[in-house]
């Protein structure tokens, strides 16, 4: 183990390692789950670019995991940009060190095609961890290759999973969509919102309310925090069911570390309810419904661009353009093409 | 054809007129096409509700519209909430009247699970066109069914297309991933901006640099307009390719009209453009791709839910959470039992 073990968790394209491979020219797959579980940073990064690549191996990888997952909690940090995520996990990652906790950190950009690089402000902001050998720390992009987020990132997860986290933060850089999706893939989604994003609360409105589990108001030593909290207040107890988890509103200052510690109590809770009540199961079973359908699916997309002649997607699409084939009849020729 | 014909475009779930029905109980869709194709705004609304509900008549709806459509040129309008979207649209719509054409509004709103109501200050805003009867004006909720609004939206704009609509202008209510959803439906995309919209244009960036085809920056009589104009023009001149089409950027004041011919006038040039090039065939043919591929998808997930046994995707799911299974061997395992 290095002293800077999670700085060399970097993306694949920046590999400094010469690749470990066995003499046939495969990869050693069930070598680098070893060492990962033994919580070499190099074997970690290593199996979660495999997984990023989609190489040939990433099925011996997803099947050589499997075994060794479901221990760490997976934790989404979601909110707009500008309210302080990267300096919020990197508070939380403090703390929950502090705890005695193993921690790895995902950063997934969806808008960008390069891993890394667009990354570069939060891993600045993380170099503080660095040379905690407890912490992994890695950027990823995904690509754009067929069902995104879906497909790569819970097997990320898994090998961070695998090699002995205790919890893996899960956060987004950019906006939108994905802020949902990250909400797909944990135990527990933390929300922050911050005073003067604009419309703020407003903007936030829409479907964030649905997704969070604890609710972080970050700058709060600035105008205008308590009125969002009030809003927010307002606005999740129109919502609220008795009996079910009320998700907390924590208020927090990321800069000077001022209430993480309090994050870190409601995501404790959050853990703890879901584990007595059952929906920690029931949510990872949805969540692997999900994931598993993901795949069948984009393996039948490719089967349907893998089609010729009669059934052949460009040929069906022409037709339905000029009105002679309509678009449900054109899905049946695909289907009974398979 | 009666006088306040658009606005009887309502949501099926308060249609007014007894459903007409041949006496087995079917729907007469032939029936309902030959009228809408005469120009009959009752049957207009009665085959998007059909769409829309996927009702058991909904193949026969494509198939019969199928050979009626790609007269339209679909315009999609979209923008961050403020920006004056409806204000616009039905500022359009005067504009497209004035010009002699005829049109239809479809106005989206997926995040709502109703039709109509939340869609309620769009259709005050649309008042002034609902006694003509050459505005059709539909609003229409996603839904959340399969493939959302991949599903209904293409075959609700064939409706619109097959009764004689020269334009339809498709908007959505909301934020985030619809917008680009939007695009993918549309020959030529409108994307809205108005100054002094918290973040602007910053925000804005994510994606919808890449969808327009237009850019109209509204509200240019306000402070900051000029502002959002230069920045766009540079973040614009940045990914702009020789020879390609560069989107023109026009300024308008939504609320008095001003600058609502010149956005019709680029919508006019861009579908030149689009059929001088060719552009016009292929990117409908990427978009019905798209689209029979969303119909072959969603039908493939109603059979994987269909699955029993072996395949049942809750024991895979479960299997895949125990860390006795990995996800891919178990979506091989749904898509043997296809």
């Amino acid at each position: 183990m290095t002293p800077s073990s999670a700085a060399q968790l970097e993306p694949s394209t920046q590999t400094r390692e010469p690749r470990r491979r066995t003499p046939r020219g495969h990869v050693d797959v069930a070598d680098l789950v070893d060492r990962a579980q033994a919580g070499d940073p190099r074997a970690v990064a290593r199996l979660i670019s495999l997984v990023e690549d989609a190489s040939p191996s990433l099925r011996e990888v997803a099947e050589r995991l499997s075994p060794h997952t479901g221990h760490a909690q997976i934790v989404g940090i979601t909110g707009a940009p500008g309210v302080g995520k990267s300096t919020s996990t990197s508070g939380l990652v403090t703390a929950l060190r502090t705890a005695g906790k193993r921690v790895g950190v995902l950063a997934v950009d969806p808008s960008s095609p390069f891993s890394g690089g667009a990354l570069l402000g939060d891993r600045v902001r993380m170099q503080e961890h660095a040379t905690d050998k407890d912490v992994y720390i890695r950027s990823m992009a995904s690509r754009g290759h067929l069902g995104g987020l879906a497909w790569s990132t819970p097997q990320a997860l898994r090998v961070l999973d695998a090699a002995g986290c205790d919890v893996v933060l899960i956060e987004t850089v950019g906006v939108g969509q994905s802020e949902v999706e990250i909400a797909g893939l944990a135990d527990t989604t933390v929300v922050l919102l911050a005073p003067g994003m604009g419309d703020g609360i407003q903007a936030a409105k829409a479907g964030i309310l649905e997704i969070g589990d604890v609710y972080v108001v970050n700058k709060a030593d600035r105008d205008g925090a308590h009125q969002v909290v009030r809003e927010l207040r307002s606005m999740l107890s129109l919502g609220a069911l008795p009996g079910a988890w009320r998700a907390p509103i924590v208020t927090t200052v990321a800069q000077t570390g001022e209430g993480i510690d309090d994050v870190v109590a409601a995501i404790e809770r959050h853990r703890d309810m879901l584990d007595d009540t059952g929906q920690l199961t029931s949510r990872r079973r949805s969540r692997a419904r999900d994931e598993i359908e993901a795949i069948a699916l984009a393996q039948l997309r490719q089967r349907f661009a893998d089609l010729h002649g009669h059934a052949d997607l460009d040929v069906l699409a022409a037709d339905v353009v000029n009105g002679s084939l309509d678009s449900y009849t054109a899905a049946d020729r695909l289907l009974a093409a398979l």
